[in-house]
């Protein structure tokens, strides 16, 4: 059945690589408008998958993200539209020469192809997915989690149909209606029809299709963010980037989790960070000289600065220079997102350039970290991988290139 | 052992990045200056391969390739100046613009880190992976063939001293000194050093490779190229650029494997391109339409299809239309390259829109498809993946990069 399916979703890649951008935008936004005009449909069976996750005791955050309600439809909706809005990269061309000989040489922007997205959790990633690959001219098949196989089911049905209903092949986008455990490996193997893996989900989902793909992937990996504040720091604008980076969305990628403080600032600015990151609700786990900087700090273990908590717990560290602050970044960091707080021309500079991060700040929050943020539109993720795409995923990420070459009966000598 | 040498590679990696153009060109241009001062000693290992070769009984053409002589010496050291004289795309920015909120976004090329590359055969690779990586700052982790290992070790070596005299680390390209699949394989395991595997080789290298890798890998895989004879083309044309595909240079990933005639053609064109190539040595094999054309050609096997010859051996098929031609190429080709010889302008840019391959040419030979003849330097290789790299890929291949952030205090709302 995957194989199917997947061979399916490859051939319709060769119709949707040939498609106008006019075709891919009126597909996109009719399948916005299906998503409102079928809401009950939708809602009728997210309803479903609620009553499974409560039968399966799912916390409060798990049943929260599971959620459709007319305001989150009404998002899907809208994300579309803003694709829709975005420029379309196929057929542009990223350079383009003549040889001594004549031939004339294009690199142009085409699809990639079929993509295979794995995701967990929230269902509305089945219409921001199938948006996005749509948008760049390639098509996908996609395999949500179990908590959200009714919903999931339901949205690709709708993407589908617009699909359908514009001309285009149904299975421009299109689903595994299972979820054991057996179809995501045979999805791994499909490296005849598949040419890209995104997995988006926890660390377990990520090392399932490192360790078995035969399939090009782009992980969307931990992110352990560290701010680095630098001796002669403003400190007022240290205590403000810390808080926003740790409280402001502690559960996601672009959070920090680690503070590095230089010894020269630290009895000065760890006092008024603790103080401001505690009456968030903050938890504070610190090396000796931190814990002697302010009361209520817990002892930092080994394994706090390699843990991602996604929660209100940041841990700290006191440094004696900027050498240290990045040793440790280069070996704890999983090279999201790290920022330094300095005043120093010299030290900002050396800090962009040595921090080996897909998105490296000076004086301000590591949140920005996202498309949406840096103006890129819809991500569809962040990938943590150097080859291909790094940092914000989006429509261009979704791109490949091919030589086009004009002669005139040239051969090679 | 295979951890150790790829962690300190990892550190070499990181040395690099921040290495001037000027010093990693300075490395390139002494290392081909003590390639001809040592050549004694590279000879004298060489011999060594050699003898073991004639043990094994190598084939003629496999000594052929691992013989390492004065000549060939000289050109190791020329395709380092070579890149040498390349320009450095590491530092350059890919775009750079303004958030509203006043965050300045650099997205700057930057080094990979540190990269494996698997080869066999040719002892050259060596040098010349070495010199790639090097010169867009990254380390590399070298695994040759076992039959190449004496010659392999002491390149290395010349280049590792290079480093090491020009004030880079000496692990800034470094060998695995065994041969055996187990090392193999472990290096394939160290995605916490290395961030991209490069396998050349054949097929069960290949296979190896990305059945058993976590870390990225840019394939090296089959060529397995047609040429398509439109009705109405220019037949003297045909003959030239199929002789030139097939003949110049068969043993290579970019000559021609299979012919594809269109039926209003063929009556014409095919007497003339068999009679051409069955004077240069070439068996034909041919669909039945094909065989009626002229005389001396077998019969096609539906194995033949799907097959790189390698050597001097065409299939023909005769195709009703353009349409049977797109089929075929999409079912059969491995997406290296692929070409139209025809007169007529629309079926000119439907070929070059729907042919998903690394390389497509109207009226030329499939033999462009290089690094060099492209005018890009020497090649690492010819990448047949759709992700980061695709088709020759040289320097500016072996780089990523990241997103740099310069701001004054700004938050996420």
């Amino acid at each position: 059945m995957v194989e199917a399916k997947a061979r399916a979703v490859w051939e319709a890649s060769r119709r949707l690589a040939q498609a106008s951008t006019t075709a891919k935008n009126a597909v996109l936004l009719r399948a916005g408008r299906m998503l409102e005009e079928r809401k009950a449909e939708i809602k009728e069976a997210n309803a479903r998958d609620l009553e499974q996750g409560q039968r399966d005791g799912l916390s409060k955050a798990m049943m929260d993200r599971l959620l459709l309600d007319d305001k989150r439809i009404r998002g899907m909706a809208q994300g579309l539209e803003e694709v829709a809005a975005l420029r379309d990269p196929i057929g542009s061309g990223r350079a383009m020469w003549r040889l001594p000989n004549g031939l004339e040489i294009t690199k142009v922007v085409v699809p990639i192809g079929a993509i295979g997205i794995i995701y967990e959790s929230r269902p509305n990633v089945t219409i921001d997915a199938a948006g996005l690959c749509v948008k760049a001219g390639n098509a996908a098949l996609l395999r949500g989690g179990s908590e959200a196989i009714s919903s999931n089911l339901v949205l690709a049905e709708v993407f589908a149909d617009a699909c359908e209903a514009e001309g285009l092949p149904r299975s421009s986008v299109d689903i595994i209606p299972v979820t054991d455990r057996a179809a995501v490996m045979a999805m791994l193997k499909m490296d005849r029809y598949l040419s890209l893996i995104v997995p988006r989900g926890g660390a377990g989902l990520i090392r399932t299709v490192v360790e078995n793909s035969t399939i090009p992937t782009l992980k969307h990996d931990r992110g352990l963010c560290h701010i680095y504040v630098d001796e002669g720091a403003d400190v007022g604008m240290a205590v403000n980037i810390v808080h926003n980076a740790k409280v402001q969305r502690p559960g996601v990628c672009n959070a920090v989790e680690t503070l590095l403080v230089h010894e020269a600032i630290a009895t000065v600015a760890l006092p008024a960070i603790v103080k401001d990151l505690q009456k968030a609700g903050v938890a504070i786990r610190g090396c000796p000289k931190t814990r002697e900087t302010a009361p209520g700090i817990a002892e930092a273990t080994e394994e706090d600065w390699d843990t991602e908590y996604l929660d209100l717990i940041l841990s700290v560290k006191v440094v004696a220079n900027m050498e240290q602050a990045l040793e440790h970044i280069a070996r704890y960091s999983t090279g999201v997102a790290e920022a330094i707080v300095t005043q120093d021309y010299a030290r900002a500079e050396r800090f962009l350039a040595e921090v080996d991060s897909a998105t490296v700040y000076v004086n301000a929050s590591t949140r920005f970290t996202d498309g949406g943020q840096f103006g890129l539109g819809a991500e569809i993720g962040i990938s943590t991988d150097k080859l291909h795409a790094r940092g914000p995923m989006s429509v261009e990420e979704l791109t490949s290139t091919k030589y086009v070459i004009r002669g005139c009966g040239q051969v090679r000598e």
